[in-house]
């Protein structure tokens, strides 16, 4: 491309993005005014919308998947971007059971009287305008739209271009409901250009977007992150650790890494890291390493381990140093024998993700240690590393996992996509 | 100064910046470790210290006044500098009383079963290392000590050059009160070296530092906005509304005006612009305007208001535009009279700094629509903006205020200089 083209291509983006974000800033007034009715209804209507639609959006995303096979994407890519009749159910279900959540926004933390006589609280309010950044699946822009529009936030999506005919077809209803519900319907735009700049001017304009939000790969958020002059709630890495103690229950300790590695072996939460107090490896090693055997989890063992694996019967290879510091995202897991809980909480800290990790063990001193020195979003006694969600947690939903320490940290539901004013009550005082 | 001279310029800081970085990230751990006792007591030998070694600060701090005196800094800029034996008994007061103040550390927000069999709650955690940035006041060197010791975190302070000589005993001795109670002596590290160039280093390390505190003027703070790669607790403008509504008791309008504006003019929560509905700005402005007149406070009036102000006999001058987009922090106020409650929160959005600012009615509904609609970090009822304040707020002690959205919002107590993280009991579960 000249440098010519890509100017005009930048201020093409740049002129889009000025429409979008005045549209999006101007919508976020009513948005953050709005009672909790006129929103449920807005989902109310997106639910039933989506569902009297579902053969239309069906055939848009026909057009999105024909394009996506003639580009040669692999067959993965495409399951994702495939909208079916029980795709839509879900989004239809989602947007009803945020409609059943509380509203979040105007609620007040606990009015303090001072002693100057004032009562001072905190006020949950919306944060404005939302841009979210993500990839192929369709569903997102229903999803995020329901979560901004409960919270009382306007948003700004941008979806990836081989779904921008579903998407657009979904922003169009998400309007739709909008209106219907006496909402602004600009309160969620969707960006209908795959012009790649506009991710950048998405990130660049604090006077349009308050927060962005990049679900999507490592890649993607590192690029931001460069870029970004506007603040993130992000996620990075998910190279989480189960750490059996010496004061373990055996049998959970199986239970708890087998469901921890082996539930799933794709999401974020999922342990790639096995660490073991060297008074049980011997007891536990050849346990797990029989399931994981099964499973066909490779395992990647340092000395100690691999000799106790390999004595039971079972195969695995030498770890190698950039395995401590890897996320899988597939049947692999890593091994080590730890020589203390000392030992287990430093590694922990120096090679995790500060995601999410958790401990076997019975000694309350030890599982107290481990709660409070492992500096993760999420820290688990007894339990798998696979229960970091929001809904797993109760917040209802999840628009993401953060991996930041400000803000918002480990899953994010509503309450993420909110901020809290202090509100003063008076009587006339003045200060002394 | 050439560009060799600059660029070892800045090697040099980096260095010094790598041995600071580095001890402060290493004492971070202990510090968010420790229990409440010995933070407590590390409070205790540092109030007790800074009175003992009373004289000695301020032997040092006169050889920092000469220097300035040398120097022609203005008489106002001295006084800020000048140590007495009242600013230290002061000081020590201020740890004596952050001491008393719970422990922040630790504390788990509600502990939830789930649908599982998991409880799931948050617990509070430090930031880890926070480097503050300030100007002139010795003061700030203990507060900011004593309230990053308090929650937990590792400490860089860098403070005005001309108060290096008086910075740089105060910090030993907050070596020193660490050591006594067995806490890291690193935990605060001092930037002993007026090098300009440490500031850049200091927002620019993540590996380091995982928030910036600048306390200090609009320019230090937009200069630090551009360059900072690490998020901040900022504080920029504060253009404060009083807004008198159609509903207002008029005796209450004109006390809560007056404190407001005149109770002392250079603070941040000061009013700057005040907004009268038209309905009573006949009988409130001839009030206010007598004692804006008596107190010397210079009146810059829209047409409407300039019409009543000076038919009542006062001098009042043309508003000009900027006047609504000024922070004054002296004896001027802009006036301006309102057709509606909703002129008043769009002009207050629009020309104010989201930080401080206060409706007088006694309209039940208008004031709700104010708390809810009016976009700042502290909206009040019936109430003057001065107290927008962590101690009258009822936080205990104050770092500073915030006028960002995220993370901390209006002052920022001991909460502020903390995260949340999750955590898990559990009893052996699995995700099924």
């Amino acid at each position: 491309m000249s440098e010519v083209t890509e100017n005009e291509s930048g201020r093409a983006a740049l002129d889009y993005m000025r429409d979008l974000g005045t549209r999006a800033r101007a919508a976020s007034k009513p948005m953050a005014a709005a009672r909790r009715a006129p929103k449920d209804k807005a989902l109310a209507v997106l639910s039933r919308l989506l569902l009297e639609r579902s053969e239309e959006i069906q055939a848009v995303n026909r057009e999105d998947l024909e394009a996506a096979k003639l580009k040669g994407y692999p067959d993965a890519f495409i399951d994702r971007l495939t909208v079916t009749e029980d795709t839509v159910k879900k989004m239809a279900e989602g947007c009803a059971q945020v409609a059943k959540l509380p509203d979040p926004i105007g609620a007040i933390q606990s009015l303090e009287p001072q002693p100057s006589g004032i009562l001072v609280g905190r006020m949950r309010v919306p944060l404005g305008v939302i841009a979210i950044i993500y990839e192929s699946r369709p569903n997102v822009t229903v999803d995020a739209a329901a979560l901004t529009l409960k919270s009382g936030n306007a948003a700004i999506l941008r979806g990836g271009s081989e779904a921008i005919r579903t998407n657009r077809i979904l922003a169009k209803i998400v309007s739709e409901a909008l209106e219907e519900a006496g909402l602004p319907a600009d309160a969620v735009q969707f960006v209908a250009t795959p012009d790649r700049d506009m991710v950048d001017q998405l990130v660049t304009h604090p006077e349009w977007v308050d927060i962005v939000i990049p679900r999507g790969g490592k890649g993607l958020v590192s690029r931001l992150m460069e870029k970004s002059r506007i603040p993130m709630i992000k996620h990075l890495n998910g190279i989480c650790h189960t750490y059996i103690d010496s004061y373990a229950d055996i049998d959970m300790a199986v239970e708890v890494t087998d469901n921890a590695k082996t539930q799933r072996f794709s999401p974020c939460n999922t342990t790639e890291t096995l660490l073991v107090h060297e008074r049980v490896a011997a007891d536990f090693l050849p346990r797990i390493a029989r399931i994981f055997h099964d499973k066909k989890v490779e395992m990647r063992a340092d000395d100690p381990s691999l000799d106790i694996i390999q004595n039971s019967g079972f195969a695995a290879i030498s770890a190698s140093p950039e395995d401590w510091d890897t996320e899988y995202n597939g049947p692999v897991i890593s091994i080590k024998v730890m020589e203390s809980l000392d030992e287990a909480i430093d590694f922990i800290n120096e090679h995790g993700s500060h995601h999410t990790d958790a401990i076997v063990t019975d000694s309350y001193t030890r599982g107290e240690r481990f709660l409070r020195e492992v500096d993760s979003a999420s820290v688990l006694i007894n339990a798998s590393t696979r229960f970091a969600d929001g809904f797993e947690y109760g917040l209802g939903a999840e628009i993401g996992i953060s991996t930041d320490k400000l803000h918002a940290r480990g899953p994010v539901g509503l309450e993420g996509l909110t901020s809290q004013k202090f509100v003063v009550l008076g009587h006339g005082e003045g200060r002394r």
